[in-house]
């Protein structure tokens, strides 16, 4: 037995070879919007030229979480380290590529088990180690990223060994499973059930369960399963103070949620090593299809329309303009793309905005009928339908952007996101505020961005707005470009109304933010829940409460 | 302007007057089911009789606290504070109509707005005197009795005034309503706007919004209109450290939930002074109607069946056999009730289960979609349509039971409820559970119950289970008599996983069963966010977590 291998390359997304070029189309679109990139390849270092600190885990500290967790589950080598320095945000990929992993911990260790995880906590604890908890690494703000704090050393904890399905309950439609399970590892053995859990966040190739609970995630299909703090039944987590786990009913009044104040504790309070999910049937059948609303309001009335009737699709999706133009120019292969865009400006979309609608569902007759409410409602808004092509090649495409993100900083262009939340009275006020505010930050350093968004995770009282944007990167600066950009998104989210992060977590890059989001006094709630069940401050340092600086902050 | 009359009468439910006499044959059955009823009637005493202490408040405190709300906005006249003086519990019932308000507040403080409460909190941190939010006052779980805590005087804080819609949002489907305001005022003003929340608890027409959200109620309809918790967006609250406010939006990954903290905190971490909720368009049509189920398995599977499938009425109610017995017998007028039973019989539906099923929806064809999904399942379960006059029936009588109960008392009859949730691979377990321990702790007093139960509140991975028991009195040991019925059933409730509360909220009658189901570390982690928000310790004492003694508990 050996400590489980990275699951993606160090340096990017995915597994090595994995690669996504841009078509020439693509490339050429890119030069013209955002305007002349570098003439070469801005590739990675390779991994013995990246930069990594000594190890600074006293002796006495190694020699008992080798104890606790066994030899070969305490790894400090060279690959080890580095798959563990950064999540996989743009900023984290910028510093890996250039050979920067200056926050590397100064180990990893693999616990089998919730009772190994509790002793590695009390360790860390008496031995003053920080501890980052580790799941698929995939956080795109910070979360996993190693801080020391006032420590002298910090661990990651990685959850690879805790990756079973405990159990799966075909009448409550429960499944108890291990944090560390992967998304696609839990959705095999729930489907051998005929069961899905059907979260689908962009990362769920490599995310874990135990990572979209304590980062309070969405995915794709939320808006028909619901995010993941609603499918959470129970939980059970494992701090330095004890094990704290609640009670696995289908609702309670037995006072504040307990289970409300650990999910989204982003490994700040301590380790979720188990959790109970609401489950359903799989679906047997599912048709994923698009439409072209004529503009971006009568886009979001339309979305507005379908959830408060109660006939809005699983996965519910609406580009505006200049996302649906980008989306059809990527798509590539000439002549249908041109014929679509022929077509669409022909019927009066030549401003149009694309919406993606996916409908799963136990039988033909049941999903046709919930798609034709559906259809009615879009019709009513000018929908055109464009048919199931588009839509399943969305689905197709649906975890794919993380890859094209890695060809396009190969290209020397950034490429970003961020998202929010907001009512329906306020959404579109917000999504102009969040656009402007790029596009002047960016703008303003000389690389003017493309920025796109889209509506998703539609709500009766509001809905989710998820931005991706690209700029030419500030060569030597690309740093303190980001952190521009990102202060100036985050305080128009915020002087919007809407939520500092819907889908992404706070981690280390939102938590400027989250004192205007929930007060000094919510702060300082969240600080004595911290205090009781990690009084030593151990649990991931620098992150949600404590920020610790982001990454191009100060004088550029 | 004066202080807001009390909306009930002093030692009972609802208004004076308002009686509802036991039919002969009602009466009958009880004496046949619990034994000989004492031959007079057990009347309450005058309000002139009711012993109350002396009020304790220090001249300063009052001369502060009258200066904040103004010297007509502070009572402590006797009927104030008996109005105040309890909840609306079996063991309150019983102590007040015996005379017994030792549990009187000292004062009674009527604050115009959030200013005046955060003033009062001040003031009462700084005076050392205990408040205890008060709404509609219909808490049966101990949850507005007042205890003095550590402190020498003890004031009720009656949110009456408070009584306004701030703002009604039909783009967003939100509305904001002050904390004091009762069901049928707001519900009357959201009906002006062809809105309405749909939360119809069985005190309904005395509760308050704050009260709701306070306890983490769930009402008769929640099946479809969610619980109180799933209807809050945001809410405001003041506490003795200042005001805590949460973000108006649809959803966020921003950490752990504050709202969730917050919603259910019962007074003990500060006053809830407004709340923001999702509202939906005014149904056009309803129809409730009644079903049997041949058993109760069946009707549990039923259930089960139907929420599973998403085709789950609004209302859904399965009263086990004897609750179904005891229905149709005190539904008295002897002919059509005969009729029904010897039908049932007839069909083989002897021992069945009575099921009310009620939908609402915005118009008839929808509504009879729905409906005919609904039945479907219902008949392939066995069930037989019973029609709409039973279900008319069980609509019109949703509020009586509170004013029964007071006429059950002055005949000797001890009357109570009480209710948990589980998932519903434990339902029929736990079911048998409850009524066993019940049925164990009141025979084993000479007093044999009749303990019936109903499913309701269905979510896919459970439901709650309602309990009602009725036995003959103790005469002179009427509390420890029910303290030990309650204490079975706790018990029971715990030990085979059920949630010590389903919709009535911990107060202090649940309080020592707080902790066997959220675990030492959880009770530490609530008593962390009590000792930031109300560091003096002063809101609500003896409730949630540092439970007073419970009536009738020590030897009996």
């Amino acid at each position: 037995m050996s400590a489980p291998a990275p699951r993606m390359r160090w340096w990017g997304w995915g597994e090595d070879g994995h690669d996504e070029p841009l078509s020439d189309a693509a490339r050429a679109l890119l030069a013209e919007q955002l305007g002349p990139l570098p003439a070469g390849r801005r590739d990675p270092v390779a991994l013995g030229d990246v930069r990594l600190p000594a190890p600074a885990l006293p002796a006495a500290a190694r020699e008992r979480l080798a104890a606790i967790v066994g030899d070969e589950y305490l790894r400090d080598d060279r690959l080890a380290r580095v798959t563990h320095a950064a999540g996989r945000g743009y900023h984290d990929l910028v510093r890996l590529r250039a050979g920067d992993a200056a926050a590397a911990p100064d180990a990893v260790v693999y616990p089998a088990d919730a009772e190994q995880v509790a002793a590695v906590l009390r360790a860390c604890a008496q031995e003053q180690v920080a501890v980052v908890p580790f799941g698929g690494g995939t956080s795109v703000v910070g979360g996993v990223e190693p801080h020391r704090g006032r420590f002298a050393a910090v661990v990651a904890l990685d959850l690879a060994r805790l990756d079973r399905l405990v159990a799966a309950d075909p009448v409550s439609l429960t499944a108890t499973v291990q944090a560390g399970m992967t998304g696609p590892a839990f959705e095999a053995a729930l489907a051998e059930r005929g069961l899905t859990l059907g979260h689908f966040p962009q990362s769920f190739e490599f995310s874990t369960v135990g990572g979209w609970v304590a980062t309070r995630s969405a995915g794709q299909a939320s808006t028909g399963y619901g995010r993941i703090d609603a499918l959470v039944v129970a939980l059970r987590v494992v701090t330095p103070s004890g094990e704290i786990a609640t009670r696995a009913v289908p609702a309670t009044a037995a006072g504040p949620s307990l289970r409300e104040l650990l999910v989204g504790s982003e490994g700040t309070l301590g380790v979720i090593v188990e959790v109970t999910l609401r489950v359903r049937p799989a679906p047997a059948v599912r048709r994923y299809e698009a439409f072209s609303l004529p503009r971006l309001d009568a886009g979001v009335e339309a979305f507005r329309a379908l959830v408060q009737a109660g006939a809005a699709p699983d996965v519910a999706r609406l580009s505006d303009p200049v996302e649906t133009c980008v989306s059809l120019a990527m798509a590539g292969d000439g002549l249908s793309t041109r014929a679509l865009g022929a077509y669409l400006r022909a019927r009066g979309h030549g401003d149009g905005c694309l919406a993606i609608a996916g409908w799963e569902g136990g039988d033909d007759a049941a999903l046709r009928r919930r798609r034709a409410a559906g259809a009615r409602v879009l019709r009513a808004h000018g929908a055109l339908a464009l048919g199931t092509p588009v839509g399943r090649a969305w689905e197709h495409g649906r975890f794919h952007a993380p890859y094209l993100r890695d060809e396009l900083l190969a290209l020397g262009v950034m490429v970003e996101t961020l998202e929010t939340a907001t009512t329906w009275d306020r959404l579109p006020e917000l999504h102009g505020a969040v656009v402007a505010a790029l596009d002047g930050a960016l703008r303003g350093r000389g690389t003017p961005p493309v920025v796109m968004g889209h509506v998703s995770h539609v709500y009766r009282v509001g809905a989710s707005l998820y931005f991706t944007f690209v700029a030419r990167q500030q060569e030597g600066a690309e740093l303190s470009q980001w952190h521009a950009a990102k202060a100036a998104a985050s305080d128009a989210i915020l002087a919007h109304g809407g939520t500092i992060t819907h889908h992404h977590a706070v981690g280390r890059d939102h938590a400027p933010w989250l004192g205007g989001e929930v007060g000094e006094l919510g702060i300082e709630l969240l600080r004595a829940a911290k205090a009781t069940l990690d009084p030593a401050g151990i649990m991931n340092p620098g992150k949600l409460l404590d920020p610790a600086p982001l990454p191009g902050a100060g004088p550029s």
